[in-house]
């Protein structure tokens, strides 16, 4: 795998902004059936070994994963404060539930699961997310081995990625794009 | 006007992260034409009097404005770091550009103008944002009174409205939804 020319940027803006604990969070769009567009933060986790993708967890009943299992177009923009500069990722989603059969990404998912704490884990047996709250939250602590069905890696390759930072004036600007090699390329284009 | 019942929660929220200047960054995102969703951070701005109604600012020459033009639904993702909240707002969003004839936008639209500094203002005379960078970017110093065709103001009308507070265990959420009457209603929801 070679590693895509915008890795490294996104790389050094993790690293000089890691003092701030929500420098992970990223806000994700995307569209839903009536062709609305959705918004909404979500925690980056890294990238799966030999990829350019990046991973995050969500809930199978959440709203996001009915409309990206009909429309997997994304783009995630992602803000860094400390270092004032923001990147926006578009690219394809992809869902990692109870049902994808492929062996590396259920370990991908079991591994996922492993690795979150309790309090996280809580939160894919809460009831039903975004419907009407009647009662207490459930607080069983579920199997730290084997993931519930709500457990689901989400999953974005970008395709094109555009990089702005605003420090200093004038501001610079890069687009990366892939072509359908999958070769990226780069261009500087005006703030 | 009657304030809308998610104005208090926004309220307490901006004040309570005003110390960090970027709490008043939110992500924009919108449709293309081709119903694929984008995202961008854009800057709040404030509430124009008597309105239950976000500013904004843009250039006219950005692709957001050509999506808007085409399909005005939008929906803005803001967090705040220090409270640990998220304000999820979607409606319609408004350009108010040169070609705005009603006196009372454009007077809008010229106050806001005078009120930037003259750094804010000069990227309005910027080359073509997100074209090909070719040269120097232009350092002439606007005219502070009279706003040029590409400063537009940006207005989203909010008509759902969804508030998470990450902090504590459980989480609290709820979804604000305004009727046909513009009557606002509030239903607590699971997170």
């Amino acid at each position: 795998m070679i590693l895509a020319p915008w890795r490294t940027p996104l790389a050094r803006a993790l690293h000089r902004n890691r003092s701030l604990p929500h420098s992970r969070y990223a806000q994700l769009a995307t569209v839903d059936p009536q062709g609305c567009p959705h918004n909404r933060s979500i925690v980056f986790r890294g990238f799966p070994a030999d990829t350019n993708t990046l991973e995050f967890i969500t809930d199978q009943r959440s709203e996001k994963v009915s409309q990206i299992y009909q429309n997997p177009w994304g783009e995630l923009c992602w803000y860094f404060p400390h270092t004032r500069e923001q990147f926006r990722l578009a690219g394809e989603l992809q869902i990692i539930d109870n049902s994808s059969t492929e062996s590396p990404t259920q370990t991908a998912r079991q591994h996922r699961w492993q690795s979150l704490s309790d309090t996280s884990r809580q939160q894919f047996t809460w009831p039903h997310p975004g419907h009407p709250r009647t009662g207490d939250l459930t607080t069983d602590v579920p199997d730290p081995t084997t993931p519930p069905d709500s457990f689901c890696l989400l999953w974005l390759h970008p395709q094109r990625v555009d990089h702005l930072e605003l420090r200093g004036t004038p501001q610079n600007r890069y687009c990366y794009q892939q072509d359908k090699n999958q070769t990226w390329t780069v261009q500087e284009i005006n703030p």
